[in-house]
C-alpha cells in the first residue's frame, strides 16, 4: 500500500458506511496481486491524487498483475513507494516507458495523455486515460462500466494491440450512474443538473489548500490563495473551468457532450450548473429529469436499488439522504431525494440528489473497472 | 449600535465588495434615527441572528423612529443593548407590549408570531412578521418590495389600524430579486431551483456550531453535532426542513407555493431541491428559466443591471461570478452566469446564478423595506 497523500485528510472524511461499499484498505493489511498470468501495467501519475487511489483501488480490487510500473514527471522520479509490501521506485515517464506494459492508467493532465498516450499505444499498450485529451475522439470509447461497456467490448490488452479509451469526466460519471437506469426505463428527453464539487478535483494540492485557508480563516489570518486565487473556506464559486463563448465552463460542456457520446444520443438535452463547494473528495449533483414515458417514483427507486454501483439513500422520516461525507472512501454512488417533479405534468418528470466520491468512482475505480474487462 | 453575535463571524466574511452596496456600519459608528415624527418600532426577537439584523439595517438605513422596544423571551429579558448611543434593557414578550407601537418586526419563530401577532394587530400594531406563520393565508401581503409593493399599499402604520404582513422565506426573496425582471420581461412559465443555503438560515447557533466543527474536525476530534446531528463542516446535506409525503421538504415547497402568491399567478411552475452547504450567512441559488417569449442572454444581463437591488457580477474572462463571500453584509442581490440554456429552443431558456445574503435581504433588509413603506 502507497503511502497516500490523501490520507491526510482522513480525520475530514469520517462519515458512516452506507450498504454494498467496501472498506477501504489501511496500511496494515497485506495483499499480494502480483500473478505470473495476469498483465504488466503502468500508472502514469501515481503520485498525483488520482495516481493513488489507483493504488489503493487495484489493491482492493485484488487486480491481478505480474509487473507495475510507478511513473511520473521528472520532479517526483526516485520517490519511494510501498505498494502490496513490495518497494518501488518513481520512474520518470518517458517515450521508452512503455515496452512490455499491456495497461497503461494515466492520470497526469491532458497534454501528458497526448504527448504519451499514442506513444503507448504504438507500444501495443492499452492506455485506459482519465484527462478529457480523447474523450470526444470519435474513435476512442468513452466509457462507464455499468453503462456502455458494449462501446469498448473490441479491445483487450495483451494481444500486442495498443488502444485508447477515455474515462469520463467525475460529476458525467456520478450522474450518469444514477440517471442511466431511469434513462433505460422511460428515455431521458432533458436533464438539468447543477452540480456541488469537491476540492479534490482540483487535485491534492486543492485539498490542503481548502484545509489550510480553513484554519487560517478560523484563525483570523488572510487565507492563502495560490491553487483558485479566491477565498475557498466557508465559501462556495462557479467551477474554475475557463468559460466559452457560449456561457458555459468546460466542465458544463463536458457533462452536456459526454453524456451524449455515452449514451449515443445526440438529441439529448442537458444544461448544467457546475459549483465549487468546500467540501474534499465527493461530488453532490441535484438532477432534474424530463422523460418521454411517464416513470413514477416508486418505480424510479426499484429501479435504482437494483442498479450496479447504485445505493438508495432515501428515508424522508429521517431526514436521511446523500452526503459528501457517507459517500467519501466508496465504491457505490449514492441516490436520493426521489421524487416526483411537480413541475412537470404525467409524472415524466423527476428530481434526484446524487453523491459520489469524485476521486473513485469518479476516477480511479472507474478506470480500474475499465482495466478488469480488458482481462 | 447592537453588540451583534453574529459579528463574531466577521472574520469568515471578508469579501470584496461589489457596486452598489451600502458599507456595514461598525460600532464606532454615530447615528441618531430619533424623531419625533417618527413612527414607535419594536424588534420581536431581538436578541437572534435577524433581531440583531433588523438594528443593524435600521441604523444603515437612518430609520426614522420616536421610540424603539427591545423585546424577546423571558430568558433574554434583562440584556442590556447600546443602539445608536442609547443604553436599552430587553423586555420580556407580553400579550401588554404592543400598547402605542405603530410598527413591530417580529423575527421570533413561526409559534411566537402566531401567538403575539394578532395581539399586536388588535393594538393597531402594523406586524412585520419573518416567520411562516402568516406567509400563505390570503388575507395577509406576502411582500418583496421591489417585486410587489401593490400588495401592502392599503396599509399604513400609525393610523390606528393594524395589520400583518408577511416577510418571505429567505431562498424565496433571492430568487425572486432576480427571476422578477426576467418574468415581467418574458413571462416565467417554469423555474427549475436548486439552492446553496448557508448555515445563519438555521440562526446563530447553526453558525457557531458550524464553526466549531470546524475547528473540531481540523483537530481530529469528533464534531459536536448539536443543532444538525450530523457533521455539516466540509460536508453538505439536504435542508433540514421536514420532508412532506410528496416528497418535497418545507423549504422547497415554500419555493414553489410562495413564488405563486407573490407572482400572483397560480399556474407558475416551480420544482426545487434545497442543500446546506458550509458556508456562514449568504445563500446561492442555480436557477434554469423557461419562459413563454423568447428572452437573448444580452437582453436580460441589462434587464438585471437595471433592476432595483441586483447586481450583476458577470465576468466570464476573468471567471468572477457571485459568491456567498462577496455579498455577505450586503444589500443587493448578484445575479451572474446569465446564459442561453443549451437544452431549451427558440431562445426561451436561461440559467443564471443568484447570491443574496441571508440574514440582511433574505430577512431583515426585507422587512424594514416593507416598514419604510409604511410611513
Amino acid at each position: 500500500m502507497a503511502s497516500l497523500s490523501v490520507s491526510r485528510h482522513s480525520h475530514l472524511l469520517s462519515g458512516s458506511i452506507p450498504a454494498r461499499s467496501k472498506p477501504i484498505s489501511g496500511p496494515t493489511r497485506v495483499r499480494m496481486s502480483l500473478r505470473e498470468n495476469g498483465p504488466s501495467i503502468a500508472v502514469v501519475g501515481v503520485t498525483g491524487a488520482v495516481g493513488q487511489e489507483f493504488l489503493s483501488v487495484l489493491s482492493d480490487r485484488d487486480f491481478p498483475y505480474r509487473s507495475i510500473k510507478m511513473l511520473a514527471s521528472q520532479r517526483s522520479a526516485g520517490r519511494r513507494i510501498t505498494f502490496e509490501d513490495r518497494g518501488y521506485v518513481v520512474e520518470e515517464l518517458t517515450a521508452d516507458s512503455f515496452n512490455d506494459v499491456d495497461i497503461a492508467l494515466f492520470s497526469a493532465g491532458g497534454s501528458i495523455s497526448k504527448k504519451f498516450g499514442p506513444v503507448a499505444v504504438d507500444c501495443g499498450t492499452v492506455v485506459v486515460d482519465n484527462s478529457s485529451a480523447f474523450r470526444m475522439d470519435e474513435k476512442v470509447p468513452l466509457v462507464i462500466p455499468e453503462v456502455n461497456p458494449e462501446a469498448m467490448q473490441h479491445i483487450k490488452a495483451g494481444s500486442g494491440k495498443g488502444a485508447l479509451i477515455a474515462n469520463p469526466n467525475c460529476s458525467t460519471i456520478i450522474c450518469l450512474m444514477a440517471a442511466t437506469p431511469l434513462h433505460r426505463q422511460a428515455k431521458v428527453l432533458r436533464m438539468v443538473v447543477s452540480t456541488y464539487q469537491a476540492a479534490s478535483g482540483a487535485g491534492a494540492a486543492a485539498m490542503e489548500e481548502l484545509e489550510l485557508q480553513t484554519r487560517e480563516v478560523l484563525e483570523g489570518k488572510p487565507p492563502t490563495c495560490k491553487i483558485f486565487n479566491r477565498q475557498y473556506a466557508f465559501n462556495l464559486f462557479s467551477h474554475n473551468a475557463s468559460v466559452l463563448s457560449n456561457g458555459y465552463n468546460e466542465e458544463e460542456m463536458k457533462m452536456v457532450k459526454e453524456t451524449r457520446k455515452i449514451w449515443n444520443d445526440k438529441d439529448i438535452k442537458v444544461t448544467a450548473t457546475c459549483i465549487r463547494v468546500p467540501v474534499m473528495r465527493a461530488h453532490a449533483e441535484s438532477v432534474n429529469l424530463q422523460f418521454e414515458k411517464p416513470l413514477n417514483e416508486d418505480t424510479a427507486r426499484d429501479i435504482l436499488k437494483n442498479a450496479p454501483g447504485v445505493v438508495v439513500i432515501d428515508d424522508r422520516e429521517s431526514n436521511h439522504f446523500p452526503t459528501p461525507l457517507e459517500v467519501s472512501n466508496k465504491d457505490d454512488v449514492a441516490v436520493g431525494r426521489i421524487r416526483q417533479d411537480l413541475s412537470q405534468d404525467g409524472n415524466q418528470g423527476l428530481d434526484i440528489f446524487v453523491c459520489g466520491d469524485q476521486i473513485r468512482k469518479g476516477a480511479a475505480l472507474n478506470a480500474i473497472q475499465i482495466a478488469e474487462m480488458l482481462l
